[in-house]
């Protein structure tokens, strides 16, 4: 073994040992060696400097043994290089003070160069394929980008950051749908260009988060979500593999089923032995742990691991969770639910 | 006609002669006239005061013309009436300050006797009726009583409030179901006398809100959520027509089609006639305009409520929104809605 490339293979259908793992948000807020970096260091200031996001990027690979490394970063800051105002404010999220909501904000966006404004997350990229070449084998492993729907994008922006109802966006998509498409396209410009430079810099695989999007019913998603992420994956297709992550999407399947993606991830609410039933094409299955199981005694993780393993048989499967890790997991308990999978999961492939 | 009973007919079964309408949250803060009482009157005090109860429950029905009265209170009084203290704090939503984490808190909540504390809604019943039977016999409309699930109500009792995450509560399920399962009971057995109450009182129908049972999947939906709401439902059949609401349940169909209730509440993420053929029963469905199309021109909304009715062919039609009607609603905006179900309704029954 030269590296641990079990995710790229089943990422592209191959036939593997064992299914590979990794965590949604697994370099993150559980860690205590993530937290000692962050009380000196803002969350922007971490995105920004590439030592340290390469840093927080490798945490989970060695602290917790994942099967893929995915780089730290946040999907809101391609909003930052267009000119929009970001902050992140303590236990409030993502604060944009100067909300899109027309067409004459929309003219005051800027089309970056990529980068000039979002190199250091080219930079992260580069050093944290090097340091993983530093790497024995079995923790040298791929490296995912990734970005989100234009769609989430805004979601964030038109609101001025999170959202309950999300009434400013939803009522933009009845008042002026090609307007706020207008928004969406622009997006996607700076978007494909950001995905670019990622793969350029050495990401190995792609994942789109799409948060939101399933908000919509489905024919509105295929109307105001669709276009722009269609845009994307065919403009990164052919090079690395493409994985979809949409949550709460179970009355979309039809949809996301004709999606140009290698894998898709699903969040927990439905098993992973329906989805594969209920989508009409063969396709990578990336999930599903509800996040909230690694809360419970080990006995409980790994009795969940092992269905979840059961349920994501008949197909590629990435074990992953089905929404990022929360904050307050104890590292021993992704532990389990890694080793878990590395123990018992030759079981069940094929 | 002595009186407007479209709604309890469909609910029935019985054919009308146009689908009813109703909001939800239709009392609420987008009618100026509610603003102006909550401009003196806390929310809870509002909720415990019948005569201002009563006052904005017929809000609606004189300044938007709807088919059906719902009583103005909030799901969570009864854990209040079981000895949890509920404070709604300005723009944070309601907050618990001792929330129920483990078995000993839950040895802690009284068994109430719900009309010593809860006297106060069946009171504003009692004085709705009255007040309806006032009305011309086209605003003597129905009067619909609720509660919420005892899922819902734990969810923000072992959260202490809105949460993003549900870790408390999700963690819980896993650690100890059997203890949250002892929860749940002890909140569906004052649910239990809380809505025979109402239905004493005046309510000729109920609605069960389930909120967040949705956020887990199918398995431990039937597990955790099914059995106190079956009590529940059972526990008031044969009474009232039972309306059950749940949102983003689009995973649950198959569950939700075995409740025992004569109405199934769906959000707006899927479209009726999607929804009638998934299900395997037939239902009277009430449903399901986003509530952000009330933001939009009026030309769009009379085209989405016309699209709405067209959907809801096929069967029973309670017309509705998805969700809870937006604060920012432009009142005439939710009229239009109303007088465009009561102007062409007529041609999408049967």
């Amino acid at each position: 073994m030269s590296r641990n490339d079990l995710f790229l293979r089943v990422c592209r259908g191959e036939a593997v040992s064992r299914p590979p793992v990794w965590m949604m948000r697994q370099a993150g807020r559980y860690l205590p060696q993530y937290r000692a970096i962050r009380a000196q260091t803002d969350f922007l200031t971490l995105c920004k400097t590439p030592e340290l996001a390469c840093e927080v990027t490798l945490q989970p690979v060695d602290l917790i043994g994942v099967d893929a490394a995915i780089i730290f970063a946040d999907i809101l800051l391609p909003l930052e290089a267009m000119g929009c105002e970001l902050r992140f404010e303590k236990g409030e999220g993502p604060v944009f003070p100067r909300p899109v909501r027309d067409r004459a904000a929309i003219d005051q966006l800027s089309r970056p160069d990529v980068d000039a404004t979002l190199g250091y997350v080219f930079e992260a990229l580069r050093q944290t394929r090097h340091a993983l070449d530093s790497r024995p084998p079995e923790r040298r492993v791929p490296l995912i980008g990734f970005a989100g729907t234009p769609w989430t994008l805004a979601s964030y922006l038109v609101e001025g950051g999170i959202s309950k109802s999300f009434a400013h966006l939803l009522g933009w998509t009845w008042r002026d749908p090609d307007g706020l498409t207008a928004l969406l396209d622009r997006i996607a410009e700076v978007t494909i260009a950001y995905l670019r430079g990622q793969i350029a810099a050495g990401a190995e695989a792609l994942q789109i988060f799409d948060t939101w999007g399933p908000l919509l019913d489905e024919a509105r998603w295929r109307r105001m979500v669709m276009p722009s992420l269609m845009r994307i994956l065919d403009a990164v297709g052919g090079t690395v593999p493409r994985i979809f992550y949409a949550k709460g999407a179970a009355h979309l399947l039809d949809s996301l089923a004709e999606l140009p993606v290698e894998v898709l991830s699903v969040d927990w609410r439905q098993p992973l032995d329906t989805v594969r039933r209920r989508l009409s094409r063969d396709v990578v299955l990336q999930g599903n742990l509800d996040p909230t199981v690694l809360l419970a005694p080990e006995a409980v993780i790994r009795a969940a691991t092992t269905e979840l393993l059961e349920q994501g048989r008949g197909g590629g499967h990435v074990v992953n969770l089905g929404h990022g890790i929360l904050p307050m997991t104890p590292p021993e308990h992704a532990r389990v639910f890694v080793d878990t999978v590395k123990e018992i999961g030759d079981r069940y492939v094929g």
